[in-house]
């Protein structure tokens, strides 16, 4: 048995928690809203983020950081990408002694173009943790905290974290592997965010199953054709982390970057969108950043640039949909070949 | 303005018939079903393949497969994978001249191990024909007669040919693509299916979308693994073929194999299933074909051998996903690397 914090109270650290709490580790939930932290340890739900679930009553919710992470092995950060400084700050205040920081945080933080481990890596004191671990993969909360199957892969450059922070959380619904790609692991669960925006505009604009299959392929082609630039393992790209993650957030139905682009193809704008959602949608985010790291490096991501287009310079869904439809080479080889080779120019 | 002929009027050589047609072409839908030739031609529809849609009036049914042949600068076959060689034969006897040859089937033969293009090559007399082409990807025939956005390959190892069939069937919503990797692309088609039916399975068993998308990713690291074994580009399996056509099958309701898992992971048995299925459902075939291919060639395909001890051997189904949620190594990479590296061993 280990105490864990868990920061963030969203829907996914809840679902962490509840992993963490059936293993029979001591869990404590921090959020920076002192009402949010009172309502979970009063009724034991978090209906704002999980509808319907009960959450065990020995998960402890904490509003005071200090608390929360006393006498803590493990850290897991799961608040919004940019949260990410702040609560490293913060947590350099109250942290005494080392742990085991984890994230499952899936962005890109604009202008830095920096992966979540990198802003935890420029915050966090050197000397209150060893190596970040990232947990990544096709992982709907909602399932997770009612003990679906779920399968998520723990990437750190230091094996040993990656196994302990597999060691917290696997169990027989809850199947966690290790990858040392760190890079290709982040950035398969931020930027998928952005093609499930692109997949929810298709099936807004009612394009149908086909059309919306073609944008995934060509997705995960940009995709890796990106994280191969940024110096992931391609591979990573076809493993849980990449095409799995992608696909579980295109094509369901719990999918909020999908919801948010499901409006934005209705014919809703951005900021009709984020109101109507009211939780964060990543992928409007990692689109600035990963549309200007496009940019800066003269890589070719049509998907990227168009829903930045939408999203930020008020394009057409329908014109930049049936754009992407058709500008793909006559050759289909074309654009795949260079997703390997990473030789691809316009 | 060409004279085609598609062969098989189910659901997708209705749906080609009528990307034709639009495209000005003079197309001739035969089946080898009297009756259901004499309906199409009565009631311009074709309501036991894709019930609710109209038929243009110029295309016209045949069941005299000279008749339909005659003057015909291509012949598209559609007719299921068990048909495939009859049709041949019968082709010899009535064809008089030079044609392109297309063919749109999804399977491969048990026993022998063929695909369906080289089927076709052992049947068909040389001198009918140059190369065969293949057309294949996501692409559900209910979206492609409602002209919803849609796009395939085309593969042959003669760009002429594959590019004469581009040209045929290419138009505003439906795009075709070129590819050279015949092996990749018909494998990709076929083998999809067996993951679609273990798509269906789990959906069937209630284990939703985190799960579901675990299966299609290691599915497609199980469908590359045998197909770079069969000579395949593994650069294919990321492109519309492979992992394209691999989403839309695994979750899109209009999937036969996915409904024909489905209804087995609900506790049904396969006789059942396709007595209430009504149609060829291609992947119990190539479970079988590509499950002997996988023993013959000592290939490990845990989803594939799950699949065909369900479907042939009584397996129970949730046994068999659960066993297959679990099994994976400690080390994602470990897994994923064999897929290209083709160096796999249990």
């Amino acid at each position: 048995m280990e105490k864990v914090a868990i920061l963030g109270a969203g829907s996914w650290g809840t679902a962490l928690a509840m992993v963490l709490s059936d293993n029979g580790h001591d869990v404590r939930l921090w959020t920076h809203n002192q009402e949010h932290a009172g309502k979970i340890n009063q009724t034991h739900k978090n209906e704002a983020y999980l509808p319907g679930i009960t959450i065990p009553d020995k998960i402890t919710a904490y509003f005071d950081l200090q608390q929360a992470v006393e006498g803590v092995t493990a850290i897991v950060i799961v608040v919004p990408t940019k949260a990410i400084r702040d609560v490293c700050i913060k947590l350099n205040k109250v942290l005494k002694h080392k742990v085991t920081i984890i994230h499952g945080t899936k962005g890109i933080e604009p202008n830095t173009l920096k992966r979540v481990s990198e802003m935890i890596e420029e915050e966090l004191s050197a000397e209150l943790y060893e190596d970040v671990v990232i947990l990544s993969g096709p992982s709907h909360a909602e399932e997770v905290s009612q003990k679906h199957p779920t399968t998520v892969t723990a990437s750190s450059k230091n094996l040993k974290e990656a196994e302990k922070t597999q060691d917290l959380f696997i169990n027989e619904h809850f199947r966690v592997y290790t990858s040392p790609d760190m890079v290709g692991v982040e950035l398969g669960g931020a930027l998928k965010n952005i093609i499930a925006l692109g997949a929810g505009i298709s099936d807004g604009l009612g394009y149908g199953d086909n059309a919306k299959a073609a944008l995934i392929t060509r997705g995960l082609a940009e995709i890796a054709r990106l994280g191969t630039s940024m110096g992931a393992n391609p591979l990573t790209f076809i493993g849980l982390a990449g095409v799995g993650d992608l696909i579980v957030t295109c094509t369901s139905v719990h999918s909020r970057n999908w919801k948010a682009g499901n409006l934005l193809g209705k014919g809703n704008n951005l900021d009709n969108v984020l109101a109507e959602m009211g939780m964060v949608v990543e992928g409007v985010r990692t689109t600035k950043a990963a549309n200007q790291f496009a940019n800066k490096q003269n890589i070719d991501m049509p998907i990227t640039s168009g829903i930045y287009r939408i999203l930020f310079e008020d394009a057409d869904p329908k014109d930049v949909v049936d754009q992407l439809m058709t500008r793909m080479r006559r050759h289909e080889m074309e654009d795949l070949s260079a997703v390997l080779s990473n030789r691809y120019s316009n």
